[in-house]
């Protein structure tokens, strides 16, 4: 096959731009300048001018708890308690939980408590996620499913003045309460993963580095796997407390295939900025594993050979973090261990070069920088100059990859692409617009360097003859356009794998 | 590339054989029966009338224990205790333990013990295997190591009179004493399996099912696949025990590539024949697991996605694994799972037509049948109707994977279809030969058939268009040679995925 007449974009620096790609099954067989080929009679797709990119890796996503809370009660952008409240009433019931996600109380006059949640849901349990999914807020049925069992290392449970549980619960004890009590079938999952695929292909997603490894989405994802097919490639998570029950079975990091591969292990330093628990120098936030604790893990990690991906986003957490990667440097480096830090979202400056020094990946989400700017302004006033700081960490040799955090921002590369570069979501100029991407790194940061970060650099992330084929085709070049144009920019097909997984042509 | 002027058997009826194959890349494009092509230029390999075959897959191997044991004393055929402890003697010390295999002491007047093994080991710590695998034989200084911790449950700590050990444990106690005490750095597994990969080759495997999953072979293998490749398949086994972990995990049968790929749950149902420790009608024998706890496995490992393979050597055992399956088949069969019963030694007559009733696969081993003939001539006779029964299995319709068992047996996929088809190691006419197989069910038994037990079907195990390209060259045509000549027959190359791995061409 043949596509012809484009602006095809390879991302490497060895043939940068060219008219026309052919493919050979799976793989890109070669890029030329002009449309000349010796091949007998392909099939010739005509681009019309439109731009190819090799396929967007969305390097940070809870996909299966995304793709279920696509079908749960949307609260983002609720203003007060009584809206998130009438649309809790207004959604329409299915499965046995009343599900929903994206409240955001800090700006709310009335707080969030289970009396509220229970007079819109009766006798149906309900379980609403803060937007940042580090606080849960349950109605009394859903309180009275873990008969009093809610504390937990590492958790906050909110009580009222008589010690009863006000039905919001944080950290450690949301996400237990999740696990044993809010149940979701494994078909439920599946079906909703399956949807959430093709909604991620529209999107021009060609693969994902998933975060989902502690509710078993290796299995999800495989069985849609066995069944029909991945249409997108998985680099899966798996929890860090697991390491030593992986050595044991003798399982290593990258058993797998070019869809689906076991990648890395996850782990936690801190909180977040949303619920005020991001571990901070001013001796603000919660700890989840300290400094120590994350050596220990690297070090059994790298033992059993797997990379480590830590999430940390307060200044404290992040230098934390850096201090352990940095103390265990004799053990991994020689083992090529590509880890990464989650989020970096607020450095202390002198923190910013040592990503590069160490060599652990900076694994970002572009949205957040815009999207987080006034919760940002507010409670890290006094340190915005190492927060969000894309541009200095790519100055500094970092490597950034981009990814959605979805479901806490929307899962979409272009989207994401566009607040690298403009660091705004709405008619507000950019926001310390000197730590800005070009359009350039903002593509590269979604294609090349998680490409890289799952091993796969001779495979994917560039259309070089013998990579994967995987790839997109937008409406307009983003690199020929003016920024504040990106917005025009669409997906106009998703090919993975040499197969087109989203809208085939030809087009209009 | 085409492999021309030879006869191909491609074991599948639609064109049963060739004169030529045309390969691309790691796939077989096609056989013709003349060697007009219309390729351009093809690289052309001149077989001179040789026989090329699928390449054999071994259905049952311990490869990394096998690989290992390759470097150890090796007491197979040592004819008394003394002759044992000579070799032990004059054996090169390498690596902090004396390992050894292949003692079998029914026939000896002497019993082996630890005193007389300390006279020739001294103060290194030797831990001798029988050639069963369930019997270890240890020097004090190796049961200094235990410091006392020898019982398991399942397990047989012999002692004498005084009530100490005496260097002889059983079953469970012998594996747990295994796994605790006699260590072997990952290093030294990796380099051992890695020089047993060559062997293997020379030997015409393309394929294992491995059963050495309780010792992280998975790791072994993934070691040699991320650094150079592995040149064989790998259908791997994890042990039944974990398979909460592996659902918690998310981590379902076939997630893998097509070198190295999780398979199968091994789980256990009673001893040996050689250690008297099967678990027969007449009430003797050790029972490991019973029907309840098989099915209660079966069950998991279908709700986890995985098949269940399980040891059954007795009349008894076999009959409780088969009750065990036939119980849960509402529960598996919907899933397509692929169980099987290893060895199926000794079986009830009656027991031989459930094989195919209910779907479960024979793992059995042709060599054993020849190798066992005087013990079990000895212990099973009144019951050798049922014994090593492999046409009568055929006949009745069940599915027949041959495997080697090495380190009991050698890995030698010829031998063993020599075995399955002479059933005789020695001068003597073969025994029961109303039990010998013709060269083609035991050749199917080594290609197609363990292909379809790892779900391969349309990949492997035949040489069929866009099947992988994994072939044997053999010296002579085993199906054109009369049945006593079987042993002229030799492996001259060996292709796995278009890739020659052992003796490339050209060929004198």
């Amino acid at each position: 096959m043949i596509l012809d007449n484009g602006v095809i974009r390879t991302m490497d620096p060895s043939l940068a731009t060219c008219g026309a790609l052919a493919l050979a099954g799976p793989l890109v067989a070669g890029g030329v300048g002009t449309h000349e080929w010796a091949l007998p009679s392909p099939e010739r797709v005509d681009l019309r001018g439109r731009c190819v990119l090799p396929a967007f890796t969305d390097a940070h996503v809870h996909f299966p708890t995304w793709a279920l809370a696509q079908r749960d009660v949307r609260l983002d952008g609720a203003a007060s308690l009584a809206e998130a409240l009438d649309r809790v009433a207004r959604h329409p019931r299915h499965g046995t939980w009343i599900r929903g996600t994206g409240w955001r109380d800090a700006e709310w006059a009335e707080k969030p408590d289970r009396e509220a949640l229970d007079a819109v849901s009766g006798d149906t349990p309900a379980a609403l996620w803060a937007k940042d999914y580090h606080s849960l807020w349950l109605n009394s049925a859903a309180l009275a499913r873990a008969g009093g069992d809610l504390d937990a290392d590492g958790g906050v449970v909110e009580r009222d003045a008589a010690g009863a549980p006000t039905g919001i619960l944080r950290e450690e004890s949301a996400w237990r309460f999740r696990e044993r009590y809010v149940t979701v079938s494994e078909d439920e999952w599946v079906e909703a993963t399956r949807a959430g695929i093709r909604v991620a292909v529209s999107r021009g997603v060609g693969a994902i580095h998933d975060k989902d490894g502690w509710l078993g989405a290796a299995a999800i994802f495989g069985r849609i796997h066995e069944r029909e097919g991945l249409a997108i490639r998985v680099w899966q998570s798996l929890p860090a407390e697991r390491v030593t029950e992986l050595a044991a079975l003798g399982l290593r990091s990258r058993i797998g295939d070019d869809f689906l591969r076991l990648g890395y292990l996850k782990t936690f330093m801190d909180g977040t900025l949303g619920s005020q628990t991001a571990l901070m120098l001013d001796g603000s936030g919660v700890r989840i594993s300290g400094r120590d604790e994350l050596e220990e893990t690297i070090r059994a990690g790298a033992a059993a050979g797997w990379p480590v991906s830590v999430h940390a986003i307060g200044d404290l957490a992040n230098r934390e973090a850096l201090d352990a990667f940095e103390a265990t440097m004799d053990v991994w480096r020689p083992l090529g261990l590509r880890h990464r830090i989650e989020h970096a979202q607020c450095l202390d400056p002198t923190d910013i070069e040592r990503f590069a020094r160490i060599g652990v990946a900076c694994s970002v989400q572009f949205t957040h920088a815009p999207s987080d700017r006034d919760l940002a302004e507010r409670l890290w006033h006094d340190r915005l100059e190492g927060a969000y700081a894309f541009r200095s960490l790519w100055e500094a040799g970092a490597l950034l990859a981009n990814g959605s955090d979805a479901p806490v921002e929307e899962l979409d590369p272009l989207a994401g692409i566009r607040h690298g570069v403009l660091r705004t979501l709405d008619d507000r100029p950019g926001w310390r617009p000197q730590e800005a991407l070009t359009v350039e790194q903002a593509i590269r940061a979604s294609t090349v360097n998680p490409a890289w970060l799952a091993g796969d650099e001779r495979r994917r992330g560039r259309l070089l003859p013998g990579f994967l084929a995987d790839l997109v085709v937008l409406s307009r070049d983003p690199f020929g356009c003016p920024p504040e144009e990106l917005a025009t920019v669409e997906v106009v097909a998703t090919m993975v794998g040499g197969r087109w997984v989203h809208n085939p042509p030809p087009w209009d």
